[in-house]
């Protein structure tokens, strides 16, 4: 390791988390008294040691941050250099040439993916790179040919945009690295064709977590009356359409979205069987029940209702509100996909969401199934944080 | 209701878990003062109320058992008549229909398809019923007439062989009720045809419970070297082959289920892929590891390591042994599913037991995929007990 690279040592017994597998350090669990935080570079590599001053590995600093630095890897001698950004890249990228037979998916997922901090999403060609971390953005650069040199794409774009940079202090912006930045993202995801917006977009601008969970509606949606609830771009309803549903209702309150959910439908030959409504997801549901109508299938994908820890209990009101309107909508023997991309409601609370819903108006339910992120959005299974989707399938049948 | 049809009478408070859409009552919450357990009929049908005498709805009793009588309907008035069975089958088999596009799948499973203590799987025309409880068992002729009526099936298998019968002083017996008594049932499963044997079988001949499991292995096969442990008769192992396997290794101790193995990769035209081990599958895996082998896939399969709470202790520290041997005989970048089918150890303490195994070992995992039992075993959601299968899909990388 080059001689200025700077140590931090943590207080006695917080390496605990860090030997179960874990890899954040908080800010409180560093001893400050010869090292202060501030005197650190933000964005810059050190050594990790317990209070003992054994080392435990090498992280990348972000000292303005409650999660102060984030182990990259267990190897002291590892500088974060560009052979190891396209090592670490590789190894991802194996995994999605065995998984998925063509270029549109997440290719690294953070720390799940030893890069802890980053997120690229994969459209074909285009590459588009989130960075939340100020360690990690210290080193986009070296990032950015990295990956270049393993995967040659056209098109780079870092789609710095989220709001949750503002507390590390890191500017928000969008630019193309590399080629021209595009308006439009073009993906195939289980045989279907989509665009969505790039800078009006949602996170990357798709969300490629769900593809496993919709792929497992497919069979539910053939000759069905489908709802899709926050539809978004249509990732869900056109995919039901597509699969042989009779006619799809789609409910966002985004009209570009919408727009998004025609041109997709449009694109992929159903055009005729889509129909949107524009507005809050609860208050057209009301008007659904009110008017008498009922669905084969319907899919409830919301935005997180509990975003931190103290909006738990309004959150976990919200999301039983929004599935006992989506279950009402459901005929008997219809079916139910229940979504939450809460990483603070865990899959088991959320069943326990569905089920008290169902029983509150009198349905019985069998659960068909599970699923969980996408395997392009891996687990790290000592950090609990990594994992945050979860769809459960039910039948909705009357009490007898 | 008839007249003679006998009431049930909760003790106060004892009404609660039939309340939250449990289904089970144990005899101690049974008020039997005027109404000793013994006097009632075994395998009749029961009116239940609570102890102000308020119905609840109608059970049938099996007044030997810890689980003295099970809801089948919360209406007091339905019979468990030849109309009543017709109706749950034919409710069970529209969902196998949306679902299954073959006849090879659990058609009725128990408290899940309102159908307690019965549970038949299809295999084409040959039904295999198995049925645990004397409340269900009184039932058979009529539940083989509707199950006549409903399907016409050229045969109906009760194999009613299943230790837990003696329990509740069942006879044990294995019996053609139409058609004649097959040695071996036919079925595929994703595309992949298979024999298993019925007397000498497990269960009712196969598990197609990790269906949905065995199709989320696929990708994964590819090209592989894959290890199958605890194989039965290759539904993981001889997939696998048929998914690309370049060579398939199935472990089981029973002779009579590796022949199965070699007939159905013979039969699937992977014979020349497979070999088999036959032995205890941890001496099997100590040999391979001390060997030097590695595979790029590993399954554990393992049966049931805890089968009642007391087990609960020394079944975790099995489950611990055989999960490390598997994770240390997958190569780096290799695969491992870890199954789990003890109802009494949840999901995430699976993924526990299959995180610190590799841990132990100095291995980094990326989890990439849940699956619980398939549709065709729909859990109810106030039935704990109806959900048992979990199988953890991950990729072993080692540490850097």
């Amino acid at each position: 390791m080059s001689e200025s690279t700077p140590v931090i040592r943590l207080k006695k017994n917080e390496e605990r988390r860090l030997k179960a597998g874990h890899e954040w350090i908080y800010a409180n669990e560093i001893d400050t008294r010869e090292q202060p935080l501030k005197t650190l570079p933000a964005g810059g590599a050190c050594v990790v040691e317990d209070h003992r001053g054994k080392v435990l590995g090498r992280a990348l600093l972000s000292p303005n941050s409650l999660i102060a630095a984030r182990l990259y890897s267990r190897d002291v001698r590892q500088e974060p250099s560009k052979s190891f950004f396209k090592k670490r890249i590789a190894e991802a990228l194996a995994m999605r040439d065995t998984l998925f037979a063509e270029p549109f998916y997440r290719l690294i997922y953070g720390e799940a993916d030893g890069l802890p901090g980053l997120v690229v999403d994969r459209f074909g060609d285009t590459l588009v790179l989130q960075c939340g971390t100020a360690g990690m953005e210290a080193y986009l650069p070296l990032l950015v040919e990295a990956l270049d040199a393993v995967l040659e794409p056209a098109c780079i774009v870092v789609k710095n945009d989220a709001s949750v940079r503002a507390l590390e202090g890191l500017p928000i912006y969008v630019r193309a690295e590399k080629g021209e930045l595009p308006t439009v993202l073009s993906l195939r995801e289980n045989g279907v064709d989509f665009q969505a917006p790039l800078a009006e977009g949602q996170k990357t601008g798709w969300f490629f977590d769900h593809r496993a969970a919709r792929a497992r509606m497919a069979p539910l949606a053939k000759g069905a009356r489908v709802l899709d609830v926050f539809s978004y771009c249509g990732g869900w309803g056109v995919q039901a359409a597509v699969a042989g549903a009779g006619e799809v209702t789609c409910i966002d309150s985004s009209s570009t979205a919408l727009d998004f959910v025609h041109a997709n439908a449009e694109r992929n030959g159903v055009a005729d069987k889509m129909r949107t409504l524009e507005g809050d997801a609860t208050a057209a549901m009301k008007q659904l029940v009110s008017d008498g109508e009922k669905f084969d299938l319907v899919v409830l994908d919301p935005p997180a209702f509990v975003k931190r820890r103290k909006d738990f209990k309004n959150g976990l009101a919200g999301y039983h509100a929004i599935n006992e309107l989506a279950v009402r909508l459901v005929k008997p023997g219809g079916y139910f996909v229940s979504a939450s991309c809460s990483m603070l409601l865990p899959a088991e609370k959320l069943l326990d969401v569905v089920r008290a819903s169902a029983r509150h108006i009198d349905r019985r339910l069998q659960v068909i199934g599970y699923e969980g992120q996408g395997p392009d959005h891996p687990i790290h299974p000592s950090i609990p944080e990594t994992a945050y989707l979860k769809s459960w399938f039910s039948r909705v049948l009357f009490k007898v």
